[in-house]
């Protein structure tokens, strides 16, 4: 029997790939298989960020979500379809390690902070053997983006996504003294109302692209109204206490 | 006149040197001045993370923190004290870029979360050219060692304090999905007593030393009572939607 190969969530950072771990550098330039989700008919962000890096004899991966424009988050539908992906999809690669083979999964930002690796994760655990590699969020190359230290002394950070409920974005707005809003793009008019609420507009900024092409950084009172490119965050930062 | 030197505060990681960004492989191994903070009498916990990697004519910098032990850390003296010692560091750091000298600051995890180069970035900014290089954070490598992805869908993440008051870590745990409790060390039987009173106690792990020598995962029920390393987190995973 064939020793079983491993399947690796490899965290490749907020985009630079300069940015990139050391480890996830040296994985993803000698990785034979290399797995990465995208939409169908486009690149896929995370393999964009490795674009040059990978082996010319490297098997890729192409994991394409199903078309799901159409069912509301709110339909079981939804998590139902998207379900079967997963599935699906682990299918592959379980299959790929199963003969032997090790599989890189490229993951933007860190692999186990709200990453669609997760999904296989919880499926193939137990079966073949898997492993993450961290890497830097793309919360830190925003506020990195900002110039300003984020969180001082006892503050409080919170990361809240931008798709919950706007009475809900409040709450923890005013429960934190550092706040990071991920998720913005379609959301960003109700975030705005909602920090707003919270006291806290004057202090928030839009960080677009952190550490990619077009970065670019924006008091949120100066940002454009209308969605915001889904590489984008709001960050408020903390004013702890500071010898 | 000479063109000034810039000082990048070069963010290293959790602690394991492969975890470093490229970035901050290649500043480390070709800076020739090193700055970074210790104890006095100590090796220095950033220091010790690229022993290996400088080169052998860098100019070693150490900010050695003035004895504070006596002084209680609410004592305004406490802060007066540390004020006058960033303040001091920053002069040294100032004169070399100001006599042309690029200057590599280590910083553990990412410099601009709760990193004290923060102090210095601060009192420097406006006066020499400044730059900051994000990393993975010690978080990171903390639930990346659980094993088990940190957070789904819509959770709401909070990171606080343990040195906060207990009331304080209550509150802030009953408002979170997914928590992280740094600054472990002397605090951790308040952070259980905390975690206890918001029914977080049976889901909360100890991580200590994550991604270093050493690295231990204990479930916060079976950790010893007592105080932790100074290298310590708790995180309590989110268990929000997956499809
Ligand atoms: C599904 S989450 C994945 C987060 C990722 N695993 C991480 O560690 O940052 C996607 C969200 O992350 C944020 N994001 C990730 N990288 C970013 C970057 N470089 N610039 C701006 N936002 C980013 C955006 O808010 C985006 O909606
Ligand atoms: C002053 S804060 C600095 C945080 C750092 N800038 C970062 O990005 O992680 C120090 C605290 O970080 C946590 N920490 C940092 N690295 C760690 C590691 N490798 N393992 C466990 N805890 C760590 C501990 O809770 C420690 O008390």
């Amino acid at each position: 029997m064939t020793a079983p190969g491993t399947i690796r969530g490899v965290g490749l950072g907020p985009g630079d790939p300069d940015l990139m771990s050391v480890r996830a550098d040296r994985l993803v330039r000698s990785a034979r298989n290399v797995a990465f989700f995208r939409k169908a008919g486009r690149p896929g962000r995370a393999r964009a960020i490795v674009a040059g890096l990978l082996s010319e004899d490297a098997r890729e991966i192409a994991m394409e979500y199903p078309v799901t424009t159409e069912i509301p988050l709110s339909d079981p539908a939804y998590n139902a379809c998207l379900s079967g992906f997963y599935t699906e999809q682990t299918g592959r690669l379980r299959a790929l390690a199963e003969a032997g083979e090790d599989v890189v999964v490229l993951c933007e930002g860190d692999p186990f902070f709200y990453g669609s690796f997760m999904h296989l994760h919880d499926r193939l655990l137990g079966h073949v053997p898997v492993e993450v590699v961290p890497a830097i969020t793309g919360m830190s190359a925003a506020w990195t983006a900002t110039g300003r230290p984020m969180t001082w002394g006892d503050d409080l950070l919170s990361v809240v996504m931008g798709t919950l409920p706007e009475a809900e974005l409040v709450r923890a707005m005013l429960n934190a003294d550092a706040l990071v809003v991920m998720k913005v793009g379609r959301n960003l008019p109700k975030i705005r109302a909602a920090l707003a609420q919270a006291g806290r507009a004057d202090r928030a900024v839009l960080v677009q692209y952190a550490s990619m092409e077009g970065q670019k950084v924006t008091p949120l009172t100066e940002a454009e109204d209308g969605p915001a490119p889904y590489f984008s965050i709001v960050v408020v930062h903390g004013e702890g206490r500071r010898p």
